[in-house]
This record gives structure tokens, sequence and C-alpha cells, in this order.
């Protein structure tokens, strides 16, 4: 530690300039200038470079940052007007306490607005979000229900004579919860069942004041601040209460249903239960946005880990030599080298979701109508969601006490990402959101016929079709991909077969009824969501594996593709060993294989996590290398790699 | 929400005074008067009694709450003079931010002199300490050495001319780090190497003052504050650095190895290796504190999921039906029901290991010399710790929001506990002390002869003794116990076995340096360490369920037996079917058995977390039932268990 705090920082900003390397710019895909300028943007920033203290001390301690000092960093992401391009910033770079804040204001109340309206309430309500004018909320959760949104409680009455709707709370469980932006925030896109004339028509969407620019509340309206949670300190959550709060029937969001001022319903979508699904596809890219914040916590939280680990620590070693570095103990290297080619495998597979859904956006289709993406976000949000908890836990274990300290931000990372899990959707639900999906397309393909269809698809489901594109495909080094490939593909054709044959048997031949069906079946469910999102991460980790155009990074891809796949096929050796699709030998072979690949590629991990190209004005991590003066004892300046190394 | 503050407290503690039903009675164990009189006392103790708001905002918000208010409690722990009396209290009830603090105080420092020193040394530095006259710190981890303290870099240099010790500080790896009480506390016992005429003598314990009782630092000695941390804020931990500070010969702890005053060394244990090992035998007890305060946080958070989801919570159900308690969705009790039969079998586990240890200090065994105890604290730390942080966020997860609130203790919970895994011995090293004591007890017992022996015991190994003494013991309701056992113990033997011939090939046959024959096993090592620890949880748990006198409770207790060992042969039925253990269909039966246990069980639940008799001052959760002033929108009164009810 001999050398200063501002030649460090120097240091570190100097390296930041580098041109990126081949795999970096392949890691950013297609869009990498935008990205470079987004890198740009952000190092120049005003929050990151003339508040870098601030900044600092937010990351380290962000209970005792207050509500403002967020506010004042989500206003500073608001004046880049291009939706895609702050959406970005916050993805890319894993700025998690006010990420989910600006996806409350933005990509919450805003997509509402964006996806619920009308052409002219888009103007009205969304516009003057993003020109800051006044800030939105999202009120779809209530005290008794949080995934079963269809079965929430509060009312919105018609009453033609003054053309407004009454919005109630009849009950303690009809309460709006955990609503965030909801003690500081001017409008509220609220979730309540429309009725008219004492008919429901289902939930729909309205705009409701809940304070003026001065903060004074709308009468009727009641907001309780929840106060402490466990992370995400950039968001005020709490209670919205209604009391016959009255609005005007404008204020009803009108794409999907609206009603005329003397009360009569009309929607576009006549079926309750399609006019409810297209209203949730709002959620959508939200849920999409959610999977690469936690995507990026990863990517900082393996930051730190391998710079650290690789780096710097030793312990224990070979009798009176010199310890070795703790990155070379077999169980070090297995716990961490999976979440590396996962992160990976995310990466792509998240750019294939956006990219189909920029496709469908352009082609002007409504998501609403495409519930294939809709399951593959879901399934995506879910997985990826869970990955970053097991990662981050596994990168805090790993680094030890230095895990431990706030100053290495993994604890905040963690705190802030693990409700991820369980907001937007369940996870467990959102794993069923996939399942109906694949139950749907099967029944379709089988033209309604379940019994005759389940023996006919056995040797063409859906899946085959992408498994046999692999066919040609063959990695052999250590392990062969397109046997992982076909063994992740045949588990999930086999868990749909099976759950399609145990669901038809329990409806139609017991009579049992669908719910108690289902839930009699929900580990199965949840397996085949899983096995299905397992399958379409490794395919599309293989797929940019195949287009990689430069030879050195296709082969370092290929060694992470392979591993993450083993990885997954040794996940759930279990199941093939029941399938007779292992044998007991090549079981312990997919062990062996595992444990090779994780040793094979760990002296590559300081290059891939270099290559994720994550400014250092994000990372903020001492034992990452980015030094900080509130903990001078926690610096470890960054060691380089060999190959990125030679390039400075 | 209708009842007062009032009311709603008097009702809760009203509660508690009902007479404990006979399975509260029969988890107790055999000192249950001391329990309840512990109970009694914590109930009645200043700290929770009269400053009940306090301690109720403590658990909110510990980032908030200062060192020294903890401190206060921990000198209100300390007035119970009894060591065995205050830590059983936060071993018992979860008493987390606070509970290391005095495990630093009392554990470590007064362990270290306890078990290192001369009755002199104990007279003089730990008799003062449970007096409150001053505080002590435990000072063995250093930047550069965790886990490998054989490793550490301090020294002390023995100066006949002044009979005195220098304590120095070498390099920045030598710096003691994350050592609690750090910035408060008035005596260290440093670990450094023993240095007589440039010579070490290995590791030894060292009294060295760090600070006079008004805080004046003793000339050579920096202390730094490392500040915040994750979770524990009721630690302070600091690095300390000495700079040539001078002590007395006598300061040296002179149980293991003494220097006459002109610098002749003698030890009773000649054998460097035993003497350092003998030094680090006063881990043990603080270990086993670990675990039990581990199991606490299970139970506490275990109340608040039960009571919540058994109690209120509903969401989905059957068309046109009240919608089904969240607890029926298979999913979320085969997520939980494993872990609630997990805690039942650490805690009897955890008992016959205190009880063990209990034995060997009244016969006057030193610790030192029963390193099969040592091996089983060490595994106990290992697999409770883990086990605590899967259940504490499953508990999360499964109580969706509410458990994200910092009102409901789980979060706190989380962050104070994770550290568990990686202090007093990093999980993963932990394992290994476990395998290299069933090495040894393996080449003992083969009399040295690895090559015939492997052979010789494949049908008598060690673990077989206990595994026969089972035989009889037969239940067969949904499961076989005996099975079961046999399962694990099977596995257990099977790994010991292939391990030995593995090491001794790569060693013995392959001439491999002992480092890297280890260390390419320890993936290997470590199953087999927790295959161990799951061996002995699932037979300490079968033996409760034998000699439980009641037959309700026995009932009852056999069921959440059959599922702990349906638990553990599921997560392993991979390594079954490869070693022909199970069949395809038999895992599946497993399978079957497991989601069957977990449902059936699921409505015993309320009963058993109210058997845990945590005094509801400790539980402190609204949504366990314990209402709270500051968080009144949490509050949901307990559910009474129908069999609890009827006693009331």
């Amino acid at each position: 530690m001999d050398i200063s705090q501002q030649e460090r920082t120097y240091e570190t900003s100097m390296a930041d300039k580098s041109t990126p390397s081949s795999l970096a710019r392949y890691l950013d895909g297609e869009f990498w200038e935008t990205k470079d300028h987004i890198r740009e943007e952000i190092s120049q920033g005003e929050p990151f470079r003339t508040s870098r203290f601030v900044i600092s001390y937010w990351w380290f301690y962000p209970t005792f940052l207050s509500y403002v000092d967020h506010h004042d960093l989500i206003l500073w992401w608001l004046r880049f007007k291009d939706m895609l391009f702050y959406v970005s910033i916050y993805m890319l770079f894993g700025v998690l306490p006010s990420g989910p804040q600006l996806g409350v204001v933005c990509g919450l109340f805003g997509g509402a607005v964006t996806n619920l309206g009308s052409p002219g309430q888009k103007k009205k309500w969304y516009l003057p979000v993003t020109d800051s004018e006044f800030t939105g909320m999202f009120a779809m959760t209530e005290r008794g229900h949080g995934s079963n949104v269809r079965g929430i409680l509060t009312e919105a009455c018609y009453e033609p004579s003054t053309q407004e709707f009454i919005i109630h709370t009849p009950c303690e469980d009809a309460q709006k919860m955990y609503i965030g932006n909801s003690m500081k925030g001017n409008y509220a896109s609220v979730f309540a069942q429309l009725i008219i004339n004492g008919d429901s028509q289902g939930p729909h969407c309205f705009i409701v004041p809940i304070r003026d620019r001065h903060g004074v509340m709308n009468p009727g309206v009641t907001a309780i601040d929840m106060k402490h949670k466990e992370g995400l300190h950039g968001v005020d959550n709490g209670i919205l209460i209604f009391d016959n709060v009255r609005i005007p029937r404008t204020n009803l969001l009108s794409k999907f249903g609206c009603v005329s001022a003397d009360g009569l319903y009309s929607s576009p979508v006549q079926n309750k239960n399609k006019r409810f699904n297209a209203m949730l596809a709002a959620l959508t890219p939200t849920r999409l946005g959610l999977t690469v914040q936690a995507i990026a916590a990863m990517k900082v939280s393996l930051q730190g880990h391998a710079r650290y680990d690789l780096g710097y620590r030793r312990q224990f070693g070979p009798k009176d030599q010199q310890e070795v570095k703790i990155i070379e103990h077999q169980t070090q290297y297995l716990r961490l080298m999976p979440h590396l080619a996962a992160a990976l495998a995310l990466t792509f597979t998240t750019r294939f979701a956006a990219c189909t859904m920029d496709h469908a956006l352009c082609k002007g289709e409504v998501l609403q109508n495409n519930s294939s993406l809709q399951a593959l976000v879901a399934g995506l949000k879910a997985y990826s969601t869970w990955e970053n908890l097991a990662c981050l836990q596994e990168c805090r274990e790993c680094t030890g006490g230095m895990g431990f300290m706030m100053e290495n931000r993994i604890p905040a990372l963690k705190c802030d990402s693990d409700v991820f899990v369980t907001f937007e959707g369940d996870n467990v639900v959102m794993l069923q959101v996939v399942v109906k999906e694949l139950m749907t397309q099967f029944t379709r393909q089988l033209g309604n016929s379940v019994v005759g269809g389940l023996i006919k698809t056995w040797t063409s489901s859906v899946s085959d079709r992408l498994r046999t594109s692999f066919l040609g495909f063959n990695v052999d080094t250590v392990g062969d991909l397109s046997f992982l490939l076909k063994a992740v593909s045949y588990r999930e054709r086999v868990l749909q077969r099976s759950l399609a044959t145990r669901l038809y048997n329990k409806v139609k031949k017991k009579r049992e009824e669908f719910f108690d069906a289902w839930n009699s079946c929900l580990h199965h469910v949840t397996s085949l969501a899983l096995a299905h999102i397992h399958r379409v991460t490794l395919e599309q980790f293989a797929l940019a594996v195949q287009e990689c155009p430069v030879e050195e990074d296709h082969t370092l891809l290929t060694k992470f593709c392979l591993l993450h796949g083993t990885s997954l096929v040794y996940q759930e050796r279990a199941w093939y060993l029941e399938h007779h699709y292992l044998t007991p030998a090549t079981s312990r072979q997919i062990r062996t294989q595992l444990l090779e690949l994780c040793r094979l590629v760990k002296d590559e991990a300081l290059k891939v996590v270099s290559d994720f190209n994550v400014p250092s004005c994000c990372i903020q991590a001492p034992i990452a290398g980015v030094a900080n003066p509130r903990a001078e004892w926690a610096f470890y300046s960054a060691p380089e790699h060999p190959i990125r190394a030679s390039k400075l």
C-alpha cells in the first residue's frame, strides 16, 4: 500500500481507457458502440465524477443514504431521454439500489401507461415522467394478493352521474402493499376491479393522483411508510389505502377496455381471461430488466472474487514450499467457475430474449400476443435471479472475511437483489407461467387430441426442432457439446410429455379439480420449467460460440460453454440415471469432467471478468482493485491478466 | 387489527406462561428446568422488560444501534457468573448480534486463557473478565492467514536480558485482522511464532495489553476500525498492528510451553504438530456455540414462516372456491418442511455433542486429546451453519415481501449469521478436519497396513458398529427408518474406503506430494465429511425417537425423523444410483416419499415451532404474532395449534 490514493485512482481510470479486447466486443454484441458510449457517459457522469466520494459512500452504507440522495441520482439517470439508453445504464452495471426505483418510475408506471393506455394517455401521463415533471408508481400488489393478481380486491366503481370512478379499499387485504415510490410519487397506476352496475369486468388499470407537486395528499388517499427492508434502500415502499377516491372516467387506461359516459363497457378483447393476460404482459420488459440487473450483480461480484482469489490470496500448500493461491484449491474453483460460465450463458440468452422483444416491437406486434416470449422472460427472470443469489453467496464465502465487509459490496448486492426472486412475480409462479405456455404449445401441436398426441410427439416434440439443429455441432476436447445439448433437450422433452400425461390422467380420467391436479404435480412443473430454461441457455451459449469470429475467443468460450452444459447435466444426473440416459459410469465421468473443466478455465477467469468491461466507477470494490479512501486497508491492486496486460 | 397494542403484548406473554407440552420438555432435554429458569430470567430481564422498545428497535435496525448499546446488553449477560448459564442464553434464543461479541469476550479470550493458561494465569486473566473488570479479544487471524493458522507471521521474540517478549508485526500480511472487540477491549490473546535465539517453536498464545481502562493505547499498538459489515453490528472488528510491543515473560500462556528466565523452552508436548493441535482445541467449545446459535436462528425464522404461512396467507385455489393456505402448495411445503426436520435433528445431535464434551470435561480429560470430539464439532459447525443459511433463505422467499422487511427479522438473522460459515474455521476447512480424523481412525484400525486393511474393513468399518446397532429398529409406516440409516451409513463407509484407496495410490504408489494428492481429492473429502455428519444427525435423531416416552410425541418425531433421513438420501440419490444402492425405481420412490412426508407433517409444523418454546421477547417478529409498535401493519396474531390451544 505504498501508492497514494490519487495514483491508484488514476491508474484504474487509465486501465478503463485501454481498447477493449475482441472478446469484450463480442460480449457487448451488436450495440457495442452504444455501450461504449454509455461507459464513457457514466464514467464522466456528474454523480460518479464530482461526487465520487458520495457514490462510494453510497455503495458502502446503503442504509445511511437517504432516499433524497437516491432521488438525485435518479434525476441524473432521467436526463437521458432515450428509455433504452438509461435503462441500459442501470442494467449493464449493476446500479442496484436505484435501479429498481428507476424501474418503478419508468419501467412499471411508464410501462403500464405505454402498454395499457391510448395514444392520448401516453402523451398525457408518460412524457411528463421522462421530463421529470412528476413521478409515478405502480400499485398492483395487495396485502392479500401478491402472486394471484386476478384476485385483487380494490374496487373502481363507475358513477355515470358524475362520469367518475370511485377507487376504494374495501378491507385490509385490499390495501396496496410494498408500493415503490409511494412516499414521494405523484400518480399511481392502480389495478382494481372495474365495477359497473355492481358487475366486475375484471382487473383494470387506473391513473390515481396521490399527491401534488408540493407533497399535499389527494383527499381520501393514505400512504403508510413500510420503512426498513433488507436492501433496495433507494426505493421507498409503502401501503396505499383509498377511501372513495374520485377520478375522471378518462383515467382508466383504455387500450383493453373503456367505459362510455353512460356506463357501457367495451373492449377489443372479449374473453375476460385473455384480456387480463394481455394486461399482465405489460410486466414483460421490466422482468427482462430484472434479469439484466441480476447478471450485472453477478459480474460485479465475480470481479472481486476473481481479482482477489486469483491475484493475491494464498493459503496452505506443499510442505516447505510457498502456499498456493487460494483458487488452486479444488473446492474453490469448483464453487466459482460454474457461476462464471452461467454469467456468460445468461449474457447471450438475455440478448436473445431482448432481440426477440425488439423484433416483435419493431414489427408492431403487441407483446401480449407473444406468449412464448412472455414465458421465456418469466423463466429467465426466475433462473437468473436465483443463479445470482447463489453466485453472490459463493463469492461472499470464497472471499472470506473480505466478502463480509460492506466496502467490498458483496453484502449490499446480496441484500439488494434478494428480493428479485420474489417480486415482479414470485419465481415459483414464474416457473408455472413457463410451464403453462409449454403445455399450451404441446396441446396446440396435438390438435387437442391429448392421448394420441402423447405417443405421436415422442419423437417430434417442440424442443426437437432446436435439438436436431445442433446435431452436426461436435466438440471433442474434454467433453462433447452435442451430447450435452441433446441431454438437456431430452430431459425437457420427457418432463413435458410425462407432465402432460399425469395431468391428463388426473383431470380427464380421475376427474380431479384442475387446481388440485396441478398442485400435486408442482414439483414436476418447476422441474420442467427449469429444464426448459436450462436448455435455452445452453443452446444460446452454443450458438454464440459457433458464431464467434476470433479463434482465440472461440476456444475460450467453448470451454466455458462445455462447463455450463456439464454443470447443468451434473446437477440433474440423478434424473438422467433414473431414466437410463446416463449409466453409473458416464455419470461419474460427468463429475470428473466438471472438476477437470473447472480446473482448466480457472486461469482464464481474470480475462473473462476483465472482458465484462464494467467501468471501475461501477465496481467500487477495494478487493477488485478499485481503491476507496474509507477503507485503505481493503485495497488490493487489480492483477492484470497476461493477455490484457500486453495491450496496455 | 382491532386489538390494542397492550392487549396483544399481554396475550403473547400469557401464552408464554402456559405449561410447556411434553414435546417441549423432551426437546429441552435433561436440563429443562435450567432452561425454563433462563426463559424466566430473560423474559424478566432488564433489557427485555423495561426497554422492550429499545430491544425491538435493535432487532429491526441493527445498523443504527451503536456498539455501546450492544455493550450494555453484554454487561447484562455477564452478570450471570455461570459461564454455562449465560452462554446458554445466547445460544438458546438466537441473540445473534451480541452473541458473537459475548463469544469473543468470554468464549474466545476466556477460552484461550482457560485452555492454554496455567491455573495462576486463569485467576489473573479470566476471572476479571467474568467480573467485567476488563474485556478481552482473541487475535489469531492475520491478513495473510485465516484458515492456515500454522503459517501466522506475527513474531514474539524472547529477550533474556529484560525477560520480555517483543511482539511484532513484521509485514502487512502479519496484521491481525477481523479482531472482535479490538476497538474497546483491554487485553488480547495474541497468537504469534515464539522465537528464541532466532528459532521458532511454532505458534503460541500471549496476553498483550491493548489499552487501559480509560482507553489509552499501549505504546506500539495500533488498532484500525474495519467498520461496516454485512451483519453482526454488535461486534467491532478491527486490525491490530504491533510495533515491538514488550510484554513480561509470564504473559505467555504456559500450559503447552513455557520459557525460563534465561531463555530455555520446555513443553509437556514434544511433537510440534501435536502441540499446535492441542492449542487449536481451545476453539472447540466456541464452535459448538456457533452451532447452537445457528439452530436458534433457524428456530426463530421457522416461527415466522410457520405462523404466517400456515395461519394466514392464502393464494390461488380451486375455481370459484376460497383460495388455499399458501402452505398447501406443494412447492411451499417441499421447501420448508425438510428444514424443520433438520432443526430437530440438529437439536438432538448438538445435545449429544455437548454431553460428550461435558463428560470429557467432567472426567478431567483435556479436549485436545479427544480428536473425535473435535471432528464431530467441526463437522456440526459446518453442516449447521450452512443448513441455517439455506433455511433462512427459504423462509425469506416463502414469506415473500414480509420476509424482506426488517421488522420480521429474517433479513437481520441472515446478515448476522452469514459469517458463521467462514469464521471460527472456514466450513470447507472444518470438513477437512472431519476427514483427517476419519482417515486417522481408519488407518489406526488397520494397524498401518493400508492395503490389506482396505479389503479387510470392507465389512467392518468404524461406522458399521453404529450402523448395525440399529438393524432391529424398524418403522414401517410410509418409509423404513432402518433402510435410511443403513443408506447414510453405507455412503459414509464407501466414501471413506474409496478416499483411503485414492490417497494411498496417489501418495504411496505415484509418489505425489501429499498436499497435491489431498487437493485433487478435495471434492471427495468434503462429500465424505458431509456424509459423516449427515449420518450422525440421522442416528442421533433416531435415538431420540426411540427414547421418547410419550406415544403421541414419539409418533410425531418419527415422521420428522423419516423426513430428515429421506431428505438426506434424496439429496444424494445420484450417488446411490451410481453405486447401485438405489435402483431407478427406488430412487423415484424416495422422491415420492419425500413429497408425501412433507405433505404429511406440514400440519404439525405449528405444534413443533410452538414446542421450540422460544420466549416471545426473543421472537419479536410481527408475522410470528409478536406485535411491534413501529410496524403495526405487519402484525398477524399467532395462530394456535389445536393441541396447544386446548391447554390454555
